[in-house]
């Protein structure tokens, strides 16, 4: 089973992957959790490009490092681990392309989704589950860290972010929208409820 | 004007650039060039990840690591150079990708097609001179060399390659086939020809 965590920067998605991390090894589970952009020796190195504040990056350029990113992550980490039988928990995958490139920096939603497909050949989460705040949270949380390139955004950008996650859960029946500005506990309840239903009814 | 070179590793089409920069530079009229993967800082960063040895790329992957860099060179490069009236000379460009990738690596030629527009932005040459050299000699003279991960592809590779490029000639007017196995001489002679035609006709 194939799981992502989406959500602005700062919605809490680590955490949540982590509780989640655990709470699946607890019950035996094989689990393993990968990052984007990373996660491979490609992919890592690629992100050091992606997050280099002194690059400037053109939008097109940086979509596409992000997809081969993803490219390498699905052939060489998450096919293998999902054959195996592992729950793979995903830190960003293909929705976050499409609300941060293809919605927030207007490369088109249809275009992004296209170009996903090809990245993934065709591997997608089973779940998504979309750790909503609201911009306001999300800055004043920024706030209290060092801002990387991708974080040095702003309001209206995080404000069409969210936007367009919130148009993608219109159209995918496995995308769910998560409270996330309640303690971290209350959170996890709703992700446990969740993954539990998808256990117990395989 | 926007010019490409295209051809195998070994035909010789650095060397033709090289000559078509020196005789453009000799009429006064205002020229670069520029390389691919390469030609940006965020272009060279991604050139070494392309051809380093040691990492273990896949063929999504790869692709859409060129196409990040060539999205990064328009933009950065070779758009402001075209709007301020310079020759833009390219070795190599979008129809090495479809030779290689789409045809070579069977990612489809569609596909490929499809890609290159998104990270061109629609920017395409105005002329390609294809190099045309036969697979035997590509490979004496790459024999040569020392060769970096792209070139130990062998024989039926190069051949895939070759016949994709032949592909492309037929359904693209301004891809130019020229004979390669001559000496330099002969084969600028036709360059030259073509490059002062379009310069009287303008």
């Amino acid at each position: 089973m194939f799981i992502a965590f989406e959500g602005l920067d700062g919605c809490g998605k680590s955490t949540q992957l982590e509780l989640l991390f655990n709470y699946l090894k607890s019950l035996n589970k094989k689990v393993i959790k990968v990052r984007e952009p990373g996660g491979t020796e490609v992919g890592e190195k690629i992100r050091s490009i992606l997050l280099n504040k002194d690059l400037n990056i053109n939008d097109r350029a940086e979509l596409l490092l992000f997809l081969a990113s993803r490219a390498q992550l699905v052939e060489e980490i998450i096919k293998p681990a999902l054959k195996c039988g592992y729950y793979v928990l995903a830190d960003r995958f293909a929705d976050s392309s499409i609300a941060y490139q293809g919605g927030a920096r207007n490369l088109g939603i249809e275009t992004v989704d296209f170009l996903n497909k090809f990245a993934t050949n065709n591997i997608f989460p089973d779940l998504v589950f979309f750790i909503d705040i609201s911009v306001e949270l999300a800055l004043k949380r920024l706030n209290m860290k060092n801002k990387d390139r991708l974080e040095k955004e702003g309001r209206s950008f995080l404000e069409k972010v969210r936007k367009s996650y919130m148009e993608i859960a219109k159209t995918k029946s496995n995308f769910i929208i998560i409270n996330g500005e309640r303690n971290v506990n209350e959170i996890f309840s709703d992700i446990k409820r969740t993954i539990d239903n998808h256990i117990i009814s395989k």
